[in-house]
């Protein structure tokens, strides 16, 4: 049995998504989003006070879910320097909860998860939507990032039982 | 009276400074890097590992010197969107770390660090190296990356005794 729990980080919206794979059965646990901009509405906010409402957001899901596998979407080409640069700092403030709770952190290429997920690695944001609502027989449509979120636990459940590949190692 | 961390991030290398200030009288309490490769040496470490070892060592540090504030270089523009996402993982690490301790975090822009240490934003790095020496009375010539460290606390420290400008907002 595993709780997986996947990560979308962003520096705005960091969406996550929880599961539980018992052999081949899949079950959703939640999901959602961690809004820093609404955590923070009212406050003159610095970086630190950001990156700290990602990492205690995802510290909470820890806590809450008791998660004994973390995935997250593996970034190969950002679009330019300043939104990689801040992509990256919300990566390392979510990352750095997992690894400091002792989460095994799984990283996969979005077009992988897009594979494992809808069977394209070429698909669409409401395709991956669409499936991750059916593959979790989910009455609501999740949000955007959540939807990216369960993608990844469900790629990474996905993966834990047919490792294709070798762990996706990230590089520094 | 302030103990000030300075922290020059980098995903191989993260240079460190701490000087404490007391009035205008501000002494070396010490210096160095938290070299990432080195400490995951031998083992295939994951990105999760090496972050974590930022975050660690920056703990490590608060630990040990009982800082009270936290300065870190601002990044206007990062070279390209690989290097930036690296940084920028490296930068959440550090300042999450910083932040959980409950650190003020400022953060200084590469020409004003350089314009309060050296006395012109212009400055190379031997010349910082050279100044930092020189106003801490250094006989030993410090790492570049820790020098970068020392030159960012000094810059804290002469800033938050003449504040010239409004506390440097990070922005995501």
């Amino acid at each position: 049995m595993a709780i997986i729990l996947g990560i979308d980080p962003g520096s705005r919206m960091t969406g996550y998504g929880v599961i539980r794979q018992t052999g081949r059965q899949i079950t959703y646990l939640g999901s959602g989003c961690i809004n820093v901009v609404r955590s923070l509405k009212g406050e003159e906010a610095t970086l630190a006070d950001k990156l700290k409402v990602i990492h205690d957001g995802v510290m909470e899901l820890i806590q809450q879910f008791q998660p004994t596998e973390f995935a997250i979407e593996q970034v190969f080409m950002a679009r330019n320097p300043d939104s990689a640069l801040k992509l990256g700092q919300a990566r390392g403030a979510a990352i750095v909860a997992a690894a400091v709770a002792g989460l095994p952190v799984a990283e996969y290429a979005a077009r992988l998860v897009k594979q494992a997920v809808v069977g394209t690695g070429a698909a669409d944001k409401q395709q991956v939507q669409h499936m991750v609502m059916a593959l979790l027989k989910l009455t609501n449509k999740p949000q955007a990032d959540a939807a990216d979120a369960l993608a990844v636990a469900l790629c990474h459940a996905h993966m834990r039982r047919q490792p294709l590949l070798p762990t996706t190692r990230g590089t520094l």
